[in-house]
């Protein structure tokens, strides 16, 4: 993913589980890697990726961060610059489209508006905001990377099934963000590259209610998703930094 | 704009000023009208529209929404339910650019979370909550409209310029709000177009502190701006529903 520079750092957000927790191992096996920064939001369900800070503590630092908290990303961004400079790779992983008080809308009548604050907190806004905080460690020196997970339900232009207004909406508003951030650094920090990511569904809790819909030989597993994405993340150019890619390194519609 | 429709039913929501108004004022012109209905968040800025409706008594009707308050909608809806059976055109011209405490951020240091909530709630979320209770009142037998102000900086494609983060997304999330009842409203009440609409950059409170920076001839005035929106709507079709059009009837990219 990043094989053509020494010691370089990366910075994990939503690590404990899922996609976020396998870009995590991914990074950690790579040669000539220098500090893996991973956040989680509750150590509860992070018990994989704190097992892993144990393993790999030389390499390996975990930072409680819950996103909706702008002051907490603000200590993390801290944190990090007491011990590196620059970060090289930072990928938002974080994401939600259920959970105990949370179900995508299967209709209108479903829409819950505090759901939809919701979504865009989790779904878009965290990612902006740490755009805005990570801006000092992406210099104009080494090429880098900003990435989110997005996801192709988020494209206005493949919408064809309706329903999950809010995930949908929310990663609409997060691929904007990232859109408009990619513009802000191409002239602040403008070898670092800024875009968003189709995953696939992949086999997480995220997808797991809906599993069942996936053709076969379309869910993938987590190291398969991240083995994708570090093909697409690994051949990006200057010239990519705003665009929306697919797993298999094919662009998106907005 | 609603010509073919004999004592066709309006509503207007955001009507107290602007292009909100402006529809208001044109649709009291129009022959066969039925019944206008039309909101405004607060009595103080809304003179001008409390005033038509003294003048127009028979056929305007003022309701009093904030739109980031579901149960007021509600309540909206069921007043209008009490004497119209149906709608044929209802627009949401609803949208903060700037107020008081709020400026579009040039850059990612003025990005403000609870700034982008709220963003979030009066561009976007009031659009969707409109579309899910006015639902009832388009049938199965009328060509209806249900339209939405949006702008083309809202579309991702299109951004160039970058920052204005907050009116950017939130106005994406709109696109794809509409684009979603679009598709359910296909289902249920398949003869009601759901659009959104780029008005150009017209004459209003929203665009004043802007307009030095707009090129000669391209202020429209809110006059002109109805004119230019009112035959883009007159010449809607089923197969437009779910897209975003300019005022000169042009589709824009998402």
């Amino acid at each position: 993913m990043l094989a053509e520079i020494n010691q370089a750092n990366a910075l994990i957000v939503g690590a404990s589980q899922g996609i976020g927790l396998g870009f995590v191992r991914a990074l950690l096996k790579q040669d000539k890697m220098g500090n893996v920064y991973a956040t989680y939001r509750s150590q509860d369900t992070a018990s994989e990726l704190l097992d892993l800070e144990r393993q790999y503590s030389d390499r390996l630092k975990c930072l409680q961060v819950d996103i909706t908290d702008e002051s907490q990303i603000i200590a993390a961004t801290k944190q990090i610059q007491e011990s590196v400079q620059q970060l090289h790779l930072a990928i938002y992983c974080v994401g939600v489209l259920h959970d105990r008080n949370l179900s995508p809308e299967k209709s209108l009548r479903q829409i819950d508006p505090e759901k939809l604050i919701y979504s865009f907190q989790v779904n878009s806004i965290g990612a902006v905001l740490l755009a805005k905080h990570l801006m000092p460690l992406f210099n104009k020196r080494d090429r880098s990377i900003f990435a989110s997970i997005s996801a192709k339900v988020g494209s206005i232009g493949d919408n064809r099934l309706g329903g999950w207004y809010g995930y949908r909406a929310s990663k609409a508003a997060l691929n904007m963000f990232l859109k408009t951030t990619a513009i802000e650094y191409s002239r602040r920090c403008p070898k670092t590259i800024v875009v968003a990511l189709h995953p696939g569904t992949t086999d997480t809790r995220l997808s797991q209610p809906f599993q069942k819909n996936v053709p076969p030989g379309k869910l993938f597993s987590v190291e398969y998703t991240i083995t994708l994405l570090s093909q697409v993340i690994s051949g990006l150019e200057i010239k990519d930094s705003g665009e929306f890619f697919s797993w298999d390194g094919t662009k998106l519609p907005w």
